[in-house]
């Protein structure tokens, strides 16, 4: 079998770390490994394959001989790097928000939109971690009912923010626990027993980045500009694991029970639901695993046609890491690169 | 003027708490505090005006001579023993979900519809905390531009289920952090570094009872069948304070200016809504304090006439204990009572 020299760009970070594991428990065929990182990680080292792998860094000259770059250092990394990646020959799967929304860019989930893939002409961009999760539940729904508008609200996990932030929300909690009043660092507020309804920077509109990604992406990568979204987007006091609720009005009216039967044949998606049971999905009990999860299936009895939902995945994983390597596999299997 | 001999049921609870700390923090004229809970609490004491009372058993003879019973006991506690404090002459202000669809008994939020309260039969019922918060929002809004639909997901502080939960969440919290698995004894999955989609009893609907509760509640308290809610409720990790993500469709149209606007002079409300100056409202912020908080004020573009809004509120205080006292400030200004 082929093997790839794979570079992955950001690699001492959460999403990095996450790839280089990814890559291993799936036996991507990785010939090379090059972990990439800005010069403040000199001396940084990476296990792969039981193998210590020293991280250097990320400069045009690094992509030489590269044939997959896997980015997730921040938008301005990639917005200088990836080109220069794809002049040397690699394809770039891009998991900032730089290329996202270019419309020569494919951004794909491949449960969604894996054809988008083909047409790529060097990067292809990987979704807002709180987008794909939605998506991959939403298409089975879309195909069968058609899917008017969406009302999401999220519980985004610290992970999403970096490990930085897991550091943050563990120091803050102790001091707290301790008596203490700590301050925000990462975040602007207290993240420990608390909810900030802030992820990313506003607009003028009153809407954060992270809500417009998700309205803008979910048209662009379900390739419906008609689906209509709206969202509030919150981080919670949650190490890893995103959850969304949310409403869904459709065209055609389906049950709880038709949609559960959907969803339990939709590709990525685990179905956890008998509420009565205490079965529905729990950041804490996915964090590790690749899969969506949703659970609280519910017809919403507001409209006539509406549905609640109760959608959870690892936002390392799914949301990033896997999402990205989902891509590249997909493309080695179909011998685009 | 003239004093009042006013009971709290569940004294040691922290709801009872927070009313004999409000009762105090008011001035309410109380001639005689008489702190009552179960068999269990005997020997404790509260602490009123500088005196140390003791709690004595609620059993229907404790209420001879009582004119204000502040019930927040549980269900079966009120179920039992407001009918016996009505018998003897009292006013109960019940902060149960034991009367609250009871036709006739008024479901009262003081800025909302205090008209109720002049038709009770003894028993005044105190809404759930998710629901009184919202409402005081929704109803300027509803007078102005007229609601049609609501679509809420809440996150909703360990304080609603009692003080056991917020030991709870502080011992699995610490135990996580020293590399312990914890195991929920108040909630049936851990919440630490967690959020739980479930708050009381599921149906077969998949509705949980705490989601019935806001969209039946809403519509009684507001006096309008037609309002249409659909809600999942869930709980965060978070020692206090309520937060909602809600979603409102109107008739008329409303900017975001216009809504903010009609807001600040709403009763009861406080508007805290600059984003990109990191201002909106947080629990860990709102937590002791009776108003109501709203921000993230903005147009709903999914549809033509829609809003959407955080909501915060201790759910302690406007959630229940405040609220309680509001009605029975009300009925003492009116000469109800």
């Amino acid at each position: 079998m082929k093997g790839y020299n794979v570079a992955v760009v950001g690699a001492t970070g959460a999403v990095g770390q996450t790839m280089i594991k990814i890559l291993q428990e799936r036996s991507f065929p990785v010939k090379k490994i090059l972990p990439l990182a800005s010069a403040r990680s000199n001396g940084h080292t990476v296990d792969f394959m039981g193998e210590r792998i020293t991280v250097e860094e990320a400069v045009p000259a690094a992509f030489e001989g590269i044939d997959i770059a896997l980015f997730s250092a921040g938008q301005d990394v990639s917005l200088n790097l990836a080109p220069e990646a794809v002049k040397r020959g690699a394809v770039v799967i891009d998991n900032s928000n730089a290329f996202r929304m270019d419309a020569k860019v494919p951004l794909v989930v491949p449960e969604v939109n894996p054809q988008d893939i083909h047409r790529h002409r060097g990067i292809i961009a990987n979704p807002n971690c709180s987008t794909i999760q939605m998506v991959v539940v939403l298409k089975p729904i879309h195909d069968r009912a058609r899917i008017k508008r969406v009302v999401v609200s999220t519980y985004q996990a610290v992970s999403g923010t970096g490990l930085d932030a897991i550091e943050e929300l563990k120091l803050q909690t102790a001091q707290l626990l301790n008596g203490g009043s700590p301050e925000g660092r990462v975040y602007p507020h207290p993240i420990a027993f608390n909810v900030l309804p802030h992820i990313d920077l506003f607009d003028d509109t009153g809407y954060s980045k992270e809500e417009w990604k998700m309205i803008r992406e979910t048209k662009k990568i379900m390739g419906d500009e008609n689906i209509k979204v709206t969202a509030t987007t919150v981080r919670v006091p949650v190490i890893n694991g995103h959850s969304e609720a949310v409403n869904v009005e459709t065209v055609e009216k389906l049950t709880a029970e038709e949609a559960r039967s959907i969803l339990a044949k939709a590709p990525g998606v685990k179905v956890a639901d008998d509420p009565q049971n205490k079965v529905y999905p729990l950041p804490a009990s996915v964090s590790g695993k690749n899969d969506v999860f949703v659970g609280r299936i519910r017809e919403d009895f507001s409209i006539p046609c509406g549905l609640n939902m109760w959608i959870v995945a690892d936002n390392l994983r799914k949301g990033a890491a896997y999402n990205a390597i989902q891509i590249a596999e997909y493309m080695v299997q179909n011998s685009l690169i």
